[in-house]
């Protein structure tokens, strides 16, 4: 027992509440003054990555994340062709957008190319599928630039951030959701990782107030996963189209199939519906914005 | 730093994962060799019950928990009069039942009284409104015996049990949910707590095949615990009344006015129905079964 090494997030520590992970083999490490990442194997959950004492990706549950945060905005539009991811340097949402015969075209913007080329060696089974499709284009610079400057129009936009402390703080401001707003068709449709509500309230209804100030439509939708403890995890949605959060089952299970009907281990239509009901607590944050 | 105490769940230290609450102050503390229980303050949970390395109950997020396992099969089923909780001790449910108007008398069998002792002293907020009321009936008995005796019959059976563990593994055998079946009237409904699917897919396997040996329903419903770590928690449900699982939104908003429309802080209309749409590996595991 003695020689047991275990990695604690402490994203929460401030509130008393710690998650610990036993590592088994550690992968890598890279610790500077700027930044804290390992990666790991854990017993239960797998490869696991670490940064700055936050969890961001494992084998064992990013099915639940990587398929909420692309097959809802996608099957909810219902003919997305061209689709723009913020982030997402891992391609673990990638791999999931280009399961849509619908999309044409997905371009990801990563402001850090050592991100792509570290998931690249420590995460094949997303990238590999992702950079050898033709559909996928990759451009490394500043996400708020690039929505800023873009001529090309989007259908689906998919914010991939981390948390709003440190470097990801720029993807929650009021001027990059403009720049969503600006490169998005009219029927478009952006959604966001917003946080555990119910440990990070105010960034939830911090993040809607400001959807709601560009946008007809500002709300959230939920998952439970694993490994973001705390309840069920905000998943911003911004639209124009109010329709579009209220797609019934049999439309769902139609374009489902169209798209080609691959197989998932989290999202099913009545899944998809299921996550925009709101628990009451979360919904009085939503209506607070 | 050096002198902070921290308590860990051991749960599921096996699969390399623990979560871990500092402690601001010790309420209580008992350990012999066949119990391990602490109560303790936390700084962002509150009052934290622990036993044998299990958080049973917190004040702040008791109220999913305890909305989800009465409001949502008392409204399903639509009349509600007698209610059975097995286990329970704590008293959180029964104060949830107790809110609906239709129940005309709410029998609680706990095992061992020292537990409602402990929570008349300790969790006064939940015993306060149910031991004062006269509708609520505390036997002290097995609950298998009772079950298996007692001549009345019941429209809503709440099976509120610890994991299948130690002393709480009699409720989730066969012959248990057999007497359950025995005093429950012909469209009664049964539902239970059914551990976390993503850590314990055989428990809720397990526990689905049982219910279809002995009911025209077997399945399970979901909700999104934070101190209940790894997703969802599935809530175990059987019933011979196979449209109890498929009220609409409509119907329930009806039911809750009428029950008195108290507040909640998790439980909607529109959340008690998406609580039956099970994540795809959840539902596999049901399937399963």
């Amino acid at each position: 027992m003695t020689n047991e090494r275990w990695i604690s997030e402490t994203l929460f520590d401030e509130l008393g509440f710690r998650v610990s992970y036993k590592v088994e083999r550690v992968l890598y490490e890279m610790k500077t003054e700027h930044q804290d990442l390992v990666l790991f194997e854990n017993p239960y959950f797998g490869k696991m990555l670490m940064l700055d004492g936050a969890t961001q990706v494992t084998t064992a549950d990013e099915f639940v994340y990587h398929e909420m945060m692309s097959h809802v905005p996608i099957l909810a539009h219902g003919n997305a062709q061209e689709v723009l991811i913020v982030g997402g340097g891992d391609c673990g949402i990638a791999e999931e957008v280009l399961k849509h015969k619908s999309v044409a075209r997905l371009t990801q913007v990563e402001i850090d190319a050592s991100v792509v080329e570290f998931s690249k060696e420590h995460f094949p089974e997303f990238t590999g599928p992702v950079l050898s499709d033709k559909r996928f284009d990759l451009v490394i610079d500043d996400g708020m630039k690039f929505v800023a400057e873009t001529d090309r129009r989007f259908d689906v936009v998919i914010v991939d951030s981390t948390d709003p402390q440190g470097p990801g703080a720029v993807l929650f401001t009021e001027e990059f959701y403009a720049g969503v707003k600006r490169c998005l068709k009219p029927d478009g449709v952006m959604v966001t990782q917003n946080g555990v509500p119910f440990f990070q309230p105010d960034e939830l209804t911090g993040s809607v107030s400001k959807f709601r100030k560009l946008f007809a439509d500002g709300s959230c939708y939920v998952a439970a996963i694993p490994t973001y403890v705390g309840g069920h995890l905000a998943m911003g949605w911004a639209s124009d189209d109010k329709s579009l959060r209220d797609v019934s089952v049999e439309t769902l299970t139609q374009r489902y199939e169209a798209a080609g009907r691959f197989s998932t281990k989290y999202w099913t239509p009545e899944v998809h519906r299921a996550a925009f009901a709101l628990p009451r607590f979360i919904r009085d944050r939503v209506d607070a914005a």
